[in-house]
């Protein structure tokens, strides 16, 4: 069971209208569970970097099938499991904004949000997943 | 000057209809004068490889100011150009699908298409092309 | 749907069986639907260089939709794909051993197999796929 | 002196019986001596992101014949090798659950395991070093 396009933008549009809501241009991105791209769009002006980390977040919430900012906290520096930002070809993002996408407890994949603090990337992220 | 994601997202709406219309899943990609991501998505069981190439078709065609089609006759064993595909970090494709976006003669970005032939990935892409 | 590791195992005991009947070792892979690895065997003293091609087999197949031989003869120079061969990080594989696993004519993953001549892999991924 | 297939399946048998003993789907590669895969199994529902951090759990345990939870604290920031964890391709994993496979005090290849808890997958890890 995985994400499927109708969906993956459902989600990126309610990410997008918290953006704009919040006046903070966003990449946001979608993977299926296998981790690969579903979709993703960068609004005007966002940052560069974040091409790349919103589709990261995205691919780390589906890969390890929690949230990046807990993934994070355990990802610290004499934290159990620190190092783990390197793994998976330094795909593996360890601050807020990505979440897994679940249907009935099952990861069918995740979404990542990048642009503004972390706090406004989860807050985006967040709206799209209370539209899944 | 760059594309901007209302109107790359407008393309995309093209190509979809078109890759609908012929039955063929596609990924198409938009990138923008600086070669990077605005907007990609993977319709339904689009080919896997196809997340990438579309993604490489786009850059390609921005990069180089040329479309895709047109890079590879001249990137053939003993022409001018043999060995670019590897250039760029193996980013550069040498077969259709990918397309400059342009207006009033400059290189706003460019549409990549991926998933059926290569004759229908153009077919694609140039639906997209008539909507700009 | 994905193949599980129970099957991806019988596939890859059928592989081997043909392997050693006749007499090289091979390395033998099988991914899911998402491209990803679900189990690899390495025969001993089967080549170095196998442990990655055979993996990429497996990829082609799954990510292509088509056998590793079939993608090869539109890939060569002045063929329709022309440098595809880089594609996707240089994961695609261009001659024979890797096949796509179907059921129900829904691709559920790939197996590639890798280690004596394209005929050998291909007829060891042949038992495989006899197997499924 | 490198481990053979035979032992790697035997040694990887033993963890995922652990694994399924505790519940908990997890990957388990085998290298040999020279650090390159001999076998890798992914568990059904196994996390994505362990196909390759077991793996190269596997691959720091041959390559620096420690255990990765003994390199993980030697790694840690104001400790002798931190920065480590991004040596070698990033391929060296500095928590737990990868472990150098020795024959008479000699390092024949390394086991990794991934999918749960550090500590989880040290004691599946584990569970194979008591079969080799």
């Amino acid at each position: 069971m995985s994400i499927n396009l109708s969906t993956a933008l459902k989600l990126i549009d309610a990410a997008r209208k918290k953006a704009e809501e919040i006046g903070v241009p966003m990449v946001i991105a979608v993977v299926d569970d296998g981790g690969n791209l579903v979709a993703q769009v960068r609004m005007d002006d966002a940052l560069l970097v974040s091409v790349d980390i919103a589709r990261n977040k995205a691919y780390t919430a589906a890969a390890v099938k929690v949230a990046t900012h807990e993934l994070g906290s355990v990802s610290q520096p004499n934290q159990p499991l620190f190092g783990i930002h390197v793994a998976d070809g330094c795909r593996i993002v360890i601050f807020g904004g990505g979440f897994p996408l679940k249907k009935k407890d099952k990861v069918i994949g995740g979404i990542g949000v990048s642009g503004g603090s972390v706090e406004q990337d989860m807050e985006c992220a967040q709206a799209a997943l209370e539209r899944l």
